[in-house]
């Protein structure tokens, strides 16, 4: 008898992880002898507890499923649920009697660190309570901090994102050019900067905007950040500053939390805001020059009007890779990205172990850190190039509510 | 003997500004027989002051006019200079000596209402002084608050930008649909919330987000506010709430004063931040709901991913009206836009009386304010929805800093 496939997404959403939905759903669709029912699960493993799934031939069939392709957001929901350390704990035969009942042979998971944690437990649960089902994480994460992968799906759209919006935010900033101003961009990333360090990819030339880059990578001071400032309003009129939500003082505090509460989320990660309003004031209060913040937010990973071409395809590469592999009976795995040797980049998608993936953390090396800290360096920039390649045109009706097209 | 033409830029810049830009250069340069060289003012009136210039037929023969079309920001740089009221002011005979000097015989001034200030004051000095220069105001604002237009060039790109990103932050809040949360949008707009009601047009549905939008037209209560919300939840799980910037209690106090100290600009405008952290905050305390606030910030003005073909067109034949009304002789006036009567959308470019706009503003109607001061009418989608037609495809090569190409 055929097995049936199910797949969820989980963590928060990118603008292409929909795509990675439609590479998983497409050719599972495709695999007409092997596969029986493609099945979603409704807000990810949280949602299949609650049997709230969906068949994804009705997707395809209305002709949604080339929609979601250029749709931000998680398609099928998400949720951040983190199923428990313990394998003998009552959930887990729960969960895989419903896949009996479902008939699921195979499972896939679209989602980071935390979605990779949910694969790797629930394949070692399979693995000694004899369960056939195969396993697969799909990477998506526009932070791009997971290990043992060149990069990760929705990192490239983000960066584009934060690339073309820190270069208008420098044109905007540039106007007044007769009068010295500080422009500070607070960008996504509690402890890799990768984001951040994409903005660097906005100048056009030596010393242009923004000047003055920092990651969490780097231990930050106050002092020397105003001293830095100082000496680039020398030469910059209208200076931008980028920096990492996650900016500290390199021993575990947050620059944000020097000026207000944080809370904690369900992993336990510290809920940072504010490190750019912090900086804002302290600019204002050391150097008395006209200064503004501005906190990207959540579009750095909704934008579909920055989708890279190159992310949405290696998004859809994934979901395609991740089905073959499962039909080989590979389970346990991530879906890795590892990048050609040579002059023209490519991609081969390969499965790694989930296992030395989940709870990692890959953040920029050192060496692509420049100018003690506060700059980014050729390397960064020749890796990055490549990932924000290519313009997708969105038509306009494409910008659906999720809700509007999910029946 | 031929006169010569300026032409500058003035306040905060939009999306389209450089289109009434492109707009006035193109014309006036096709008009050789009429019209000797082209100048450009850089940063306003106040660089004219200090004599920073240029010549605008060196920026068509490089190509860079074709450019600046789809270019946001101030081509030629910005400023915030008012002039003073008194006309017998020294600042009068000298800037005329300059107009002599370099000998302007039109002179364009693109910008919202303190930028018609210099235009009537400029054009009301003339006539006591005996001088024949013709001053044309070319409206510009995302905040669409001038009188006697139907709508201002700037404003639809905004619109644009503001129903597609708040559809995005919709999508991207809606992800975690078995969790109840509240997102704050808050939007520019002091006292005119034509900016924030644009955020309607993001909705696909009946009850579709933004459920609740507050313009600072309707006195703010944060009580109502609270039920409002309470209500929303009960058939929304993921609500998203548009707020303007400067939402008050109809007595002239801001809500972010009641958060804030607030300073002030040039022109007297109170700075604002914050209306939308400070409701953050408000809804944590009151109802115990997962909130957070997200401040569009300057992305509004500067975005050309979002610039609508219409606007862009409108904002190119508003510079290049503005030229045919000065070659007639006509002064003290602004390009105002008439829409015609019936069925099918089209706008008459029409000169009035640029003393009867400056330092007015135009607010959108009560009757197009519905739900008690949380809603916006159909009467307002009617009116908005022609100006944000049209998808301009702006080639990544464009998205150039300013002084990457002013040389």
């Amino acid at each position: 008898m055929k097995k049936n496939v199910i797949v969820g997404q989980s963590g928060g959403p990118t603008a292409v992880i929909n795509a990675s939905l439609y590479g998983v759903v497409y050719e599972a669709l495709m695999q007409k002898e092997q596969i029986g029912t493609v099945y979603g699960m409704i807000n990810g493993i949280e949602g299949f507890l609650a049997d709230t799934i969906m068949d994804m031939n009705s997707v395809e069939q209305s002709g949604e499923l080339e929609l979601i392709k250029t749709t931000p957001g998680s398609f099928l929901g998400s949720c951040r649920y983190k199923l428990p350390e313990d394998l003998k704990d009552d959930v887990y035969p729960l969960l895989f009697k419903k896949f009996e009942e479902y008939s699921i042979g195979y499972f896939f998971y679209i989602g980071g660190n935390d979605s990779m944690d949910t694969v790797s437990k629930l394949s070692r649960y399979a693995a000694i309570s004899g369960s056939e089902i195969c396993f697969i994480g799909i990477p998506k994460t526009i932070d791009n901090d997971l290990v043992l992968t060149d990069h990760t799906p929705g990192f490239g759209s983000a960066a584009k994102y934060v690339a073309s919006t820190v270069r208008e935010i420098a044109i905007d900033a540039s106007v007044y050019d007769n009068k010295k101003s500080v422009t500070i961009v607070e960008i996504m990333g509690r402890h890799a900067g990768w984001l951040t360090a994409a903005s660097v990819l906005a100048r056009k030339f030596e010393n242009d905007n923004p000047v003055l880059i920092y990651l969490p990578e780097s231990a930050f001071n106050t002092d020397t950040f105003i001293e830095d400032v100082k000496k680039a309003l020398e030469h910059t009129s209208n200076l931008v500053v980028c920096v990492s939500e996650g900016i500290n003082d390199g021993n575990g505090t947050f620059i944000c939390e020097l000026a207000s509460d944080v809370g904690v989320d369900t992993f336990g990660h510290k809920m940072l805001t504010g490190s750019g309003k912090y900086l804002e004031n302290l600019v204002k209060e050391k150097l008395g020059v006209k200064v503004r913040s501005i906190e990207l937010n959540v579009n750095q990973r909704c934008s579909s009007s920055m989708i890279s071409a190159t992310d949405q395809e290696e998004a859809i590469q994934a979901g395609i890779s991740g089905v073959h592999f499962a039909l080989d009976g590979i389970t346990g795995k991530m879906i890795a990205f590892h990048r050609t040797e040579g002059a023209d980049y490519s991609i081969n998608y390969v499965p790694e172990d989930v296992n030395l993936i989940c709870n990692q953390e890959k953040t920029v090396p050192p060496e692509w850190i420049t100018g003690n800290g506060s700059d980014i360096g050729q390397a960064f920039i020749d890796y990055a190039l490549p990932l924000i390649q290519g313009i997708v045109n969105v038509p306009e009706e494409n910008r659906l509510p999720k809700f509007a097209y999910r029946k």
